[in-house]
């Protein structure tokens, strides 16, 4: 059996075809998010701390922390802001070891830049995973040396040189170069996460059939672990988190066992623990007897992170006592 | 490609891989439902006329038209009554009529009495769905024969004489029995729509796993349409409605092609337009886009068959226009 095996400090999270669905919290990311951008470029923290929080609290098994901020104001005053390669090694650095500080789940290394990269696995603590590697040739042989001496599982990103190709034939090609490649280093098909990439099925009608069917070929002839960034599915669309809530219990039904994605919305994270109590992951529903307690606290009025952060018991629950008060 | 067609009078429904799924509304059924067999006792089709309208409006595509009434009080005065053998045919013309009056959609004649199913086959327009035959030597031989007598397609249900296997390698090859016996009657297998049975989760673990499985091996190995008891997987489960709208896509995914269903819930007829659309059975999203309007309606405080029927426009949202007065 196929065993993707992530650390922290003290805990192990295994991504495997006969495991829980693995949820990795999307939100630690400035990309777009021009208010988190701002904080870190003051070295204000408190964003990062909230999201790190709420998401473990709502189900995230892993956080990804992506250090792709633009740093304006310092760019402005010091040109060598302008470069990520400069930018992202502290950051990440200083990311992890907030997070760290205040979770212990373990961490997905989220960069273009392989400077960040490498910070990231010296400021990791346990075995995180590394996000990510593509087809590119130069990608290859930056980041699957990193693999290599650092022991750790990587998220492997079917395109290539020549793009993102809408044949999902090139792209299971593209998938199983990587894993052969990765092979050549040593490293097993067990640590490579192949992420197949997600269309909006908005643009194109078969997105979602060519990922049931590209997660199923990756895990029958490569024998590999699955992710995506789920939400591209529904990629404007109206209600689109009804079309997430549908896209994640098919995908796991496929054979996906991992997904990047926001854990802090309540119907696609209700979608994925029915899905794992559906796919024999949930014994004797226990997680999903405990998860309708948060439904039950939802249907009442708490926010879904107030009601889950609530459902933790104890130390964590502080918004959830403002609330009340 | 296997295609099941039922027929209304002017309308055709299709069953089949390559179409949208097809949801069998459940609700015109006494069993269970005390005041509507209290009606029906008393010529009453209040409730019928209002459960065909809302489940149309509401998605359904096809109406299940179940006779299974306990006449009480008829009873107490004459005693064959107590003989649903005397009391369904009559009760399944009656029903038949009654709702061919009102909408105009292909019904699934649906009783355990071959009386009954004969005086519906002879009631209903066009091509009705039969529900069902069994494994049971009995049943094959009362029911085949109307089958082919009458050329209508016909749900199979995966028991025999011993009951309901909890091993699906039995209850596969019941069905596989069912189709081979058809044949021999001269029925084709695109005519024979299988129930795998679905039981409760909360009571067998690998329930859900059951059915993907089986309803995979149904499709490739004996060709056949696929439909199920969707509501049974949560039974005695919290929110169940969240596991049956993870379920539904799941078991969409692996092949399954209708569920008799209530079509009344928000949650899981979301589920179902959803998965339509990620099946590449919903062109240009257009389904999901109407529905997408239907749900806004909800947000802003409609009940779900007010506002599906509200959508359909015109003369059918008379409790809708009340709403609003």
């Amino acid at each position: 059996m196929t065993r993707t095996v992530i650390e922290s400090q003290t805990k192990t999270v295994t991504i495997g075809f006969d495991e829980p669905f693995c949820v990795i919290g999307e939100r630690i990311n400035p990309t777009g998010r021009k208010k988190l951008a701002a904080e870190l470029e003051m070295d204000d923290f408190t964003t990062v701390e909230k999201d790190a929080l709420e998401q473990v609290a709502c189900g995230a098994m892993v956080l990804d922390i992506n250090s792709g901020a633009v740093f304006t104001n310092k760019m402005a005053e010091d040109p060598r802001y302008a470069d990520n390669n400069f930018v992202e090694p502290d950051l990440m650095k200083a990311l992890i070891e907030k997070v760290q500080s205040i979770v212990d789940v373990p961490l997905c290394i989220d960069s273009s830049v392989p400077g960040a990269l490498e910070a990231g696995l010296k400021a990791s603590n346990g075995r995180p995973l590394l996000n990510s590697v593509t087809g590119e040739e130069e990608r290859l042989e930056l980041v699957l040396p990193l693999v290599k001496k650092y022991n750790v599982p990587v998220v492997a990103i079917s395109n290539d040189d020549t793009g993102i190709s809408e044949d999902p034939e090139v792209r299971f090609a593209v998938a199983k170069k990587i894993v052969e490649r990765a092979a050549d280093f040593g490293i097993p098909a067990h640590d490579i996460v192949v992420d197949p990439l997600v269309m909006p099925i908005g643009a194109m009608a078969t997105a979602g059939q060519q990922v049931f069917t590209l997660v199923r070929r990756l895990r029958d002839e490569l024998g590999v672990n699955t992710t995506c960034g789920a939400s591209n599915i529904s990629f404007g669309l109206p209600h689109r988190h009804g079309i997430n809530a549908a896209f994640l219990p098919m995908a796991i039904g496929a054979g996906m066992t991992s997904a990047i994605m926001n854990p802090i919305r309540k119907v696609e994270m209700e979608a994925i623990k029915a899905a794992n109590f559906l796919m024999n992951h949930d014994a004797n529903g226990s997680e999903w007897i405990q998860f309708s307690r948060v439904l039950d606290a939802v249907e009442e009025g708490a926010t879904f992170p107030d009601a889950a952060k609530a459902a933790q018991g104890g130390g964590r629950s502080r918004s959830g006592r403002r609330r009340r008060a």
